[in-house]
């Protein structure tokens, strides 16, 4: 646990919740309006948020093209392009993109993050994916999704290129899937190297962040699941050699918050009324990887999942929580569509700040990622509320420690 | 024949002069400076020129890394994430960027320019390589550059996937190389479509370029030379179905202007005798893909060179040029390194228009891509004089015609 705690912002075109685009403070080409990015950037910034963050994906996000059309996160800006941009029109905030081990080559991609770490000042880090979606593959001339299994073996070594070229060390690299002659043709990272952040929660996925991750994404909607994660991945850093504080867990979570619990509740409630089913049920057989969720009665209890390749620790949880709270695919879908799968939080900002600092201050997370709502209004509504909260109980900084997003995160400069 | 030229700047750290690095009004981490290009950028547009273009390879670029260390461009930026900041500090000047079609797959590289594209309101371009350097390819898990050949298959195919999901048309693409599934998850391009560019010379780059470039650049040292190529390439367009007029041809000119002859000559001569021996030698092997040119004679001629499976047109011209003028490889490597066997003329602003016009007039070009000596200095005498030069006499716009870079040069937009 660190001292204080680290947020981030998840950037998502008109916002985190599935209904997000059509809620009448958002306009549905966000995800292409760089003025709007501008906007929320310069906001997290001026609230010292440690970093802005961005997926990816190399595809349409929803199995159903039809759907896709009906979704807050249907167009974007491809990531890199994006904070290049925003490097440009921010100073201190962290700039974090997602690419992907499956669909790149570790020379192209060290030197491209390395790159954005020059144009920002030492600000860039890495969120390494595998791809674990079957529509990517599809783009990539793939004849099928690579085996969970396969992928990570690919993604060890693509990471151990990568941190090598930044380091300085990965020239003659000859391995199982790439081999590289020259150094990279950049100096060193101004914080030493550009960070390294992870999301994978499977077995191998907790190995390789342990491993080589200073940062870990991650969702867990209750405590218990947040403090068994943590202590789980804490506890494999020292049998590579690493200390439990050189890497920083942090949750999603999703609030909404406002001046009263009644206001928020009315906030929440607007959004959860414009989600239509058809979306929220395609929303849900994405996650869990199966296209003929709509064989299953609506009303009725989630079915019996073949094995997948896909995502499988997302999978677990929402399986899981089906089976808890005995929920038809209807409910399901309605609430894991309002949060994508993250912990939700409607409420004042000491409600939020109460539960933030419970999985801070009980050991469940370093930090958190804040995946607002809508934009910008939901981040509007923390920065404002939530934020100024934390810093009174001197749980979030008043002003950034330094000028590299290491530096924020209180991360060792790599030697 | 345009009725006005069109002209692009070739962006390259300290300056396309070999010696740049070494000039007293230069710095030597330009390449990493965002506020080095920011600035030549901003020049350039208030100049009203059409476009800045970056090239691009993966790789240390001189075969020899001791020597890279000695060259103008040994660092630089990666040019999506360099070309992605400038979008956002500058408003009208297009952005052209070089990348791979032998280490990129065309998914992921149409995406990544069409969000290029959006950010900066229509005025992105590609320029197409089949990376020809062996350098490359050894940081690409290959064990030797593939064929020229191959490599121009694979181009062809990845232009014609790329240009489709562009206008919407390549989702279910199943080819040779490449299979897509998904449009894009973007809209179309407030230009129709990125500006396609290209720089190939041989008989089959030719031929890929009368088929799908929009713009072309080329090297060529004399008028005829310059005539010969381009009457060939507008006279291949009508077997594609296209107008000559569709396709801008645009030479590399390596200008050194000055308000009087001498002070232009002096300038140049300052920077020739910054050229060590070792560089320029070094230089010229990269341009000939040999790399023992240094167990010949450095006083004697060019030895006779093996088949290579690098650039072939670069080679033809630098040979043509070696036997034609009777030069030892020391005085070739020192005039080619001066120029990177480029067109240049040293001279006051008149003298370089006159030069300029009479290939324009004459048609031999419909514009030119600058590349200045070294920076900021030659670029801001290039805008300075030699711009003001071009208006007076009405070769040169005075006013952008457009906010697109299609519209700056004058290309149909695509239906």
């Amino acid at each position: 646990m660190s001292a204080r705690m680290k947020l981030g912002v998840f950037l998502w075109a008109t916002g985190h919740h599935i209904a997000a685009w059509r809620h009448p403070k958002t306009h549905v080409t966000a995800g292409i309006d760089i003025d709007h990015y501008i906007a929320l950037a310069r906001t997290a910034e001026a609230a010292k948020f440690d970093m802005i963050f961005c997926e990816d994906a190399a595809g349409l996000r929803e199995a159903n093209v039809g759907i896709a059309s009906q979704t807050s996160r249907s167009i974007g800006f491809e990531p890199i392009s994006l904070l290049s941009a925003l490097a440009v029109q921010t100073t201190r905030i962290g700039l974090v993109s997602t690419a992907s081990t499956s669909y790149n080559e570790p020379y192209g991609l060290a030197r491209t993050f390395l790159s954005l770490d020059h144009l920002s000042g030492g600000r860039a880090g890495w969120n390494l994916v595998t791809s674990a979606s079957p529509i990517e593959a599809a783009n990539f001339g793939a004849t099928g999704l690579k085996p969970h299994a396969d992928r990570y073996e690919r993604a060890r070594e693509f990471a151990e290129v990568v941190t090598g070229l930044w380091h300085g060390k990965a020239s003659g690299h000859v391995g199982q899937s790439f081999s590289v002659r020259d150094p990279l043709d950049l100096p060193s990272s101004p914080q030493g190297a550009p960070v390294m952040v992870q999301a994978g929660a499977s077995d191998v996925g907790r190995d390789l962040a342990a491993r080589t991750a200073d940062v870990v994404f991650t969702a867990a909607q209750t405590f218990e699941e947040a403090k068994a994660f943590y202590d789980d991945l804490k506890g494999r850093m020292a049998a590579h050699g690493r200390e439990p504080d050189d890497i920083k867990i942090m949750p999603g979570v999703a609030p909404v918050v406002a001046e009263t619990e009644a206001e928020a509740r009315e906030k929440f409630e607007e959004l959860q009324e414009l989600i239509p089913d058809d979306v929220g049920v395609t929303l849900l057989s994405s996650y869990l990887s199966i296209s003929d969720l709509w064989r299953y009665p609506i009303d009725g209890p989630l079915p019996e999942l073949p094995e997948s390749e896909g995502m499988k620790s997302r999978q677990a949880l929402v399986v899981e929580q089906s089976r808890r709270d005995g929920l038809s695919i209807r409910q399901l879908a309605r609430h894991f569509a309002g949060a994508r799968g993250h912990w939700r939080i409607v409420g004042t900002a000491a409600q939020v700040a109460d539960e933030l600092q419970a999985r801070f201050e009980g050991g469940a997370a370093d930090g958190f990622n804040v995946m607002p709502a809508y934009f910008p209004g939901e981040l509007d509504a923390f920065a404002a509320l939530v934020v100024p909260e934390l810093q009174r109980r001197g749980l979030f900084r008043m002003e950034y420690e330094g000028t590299t997003l290491r530096a924020h995160l209180g991360l060792k400069r790599p030697s």
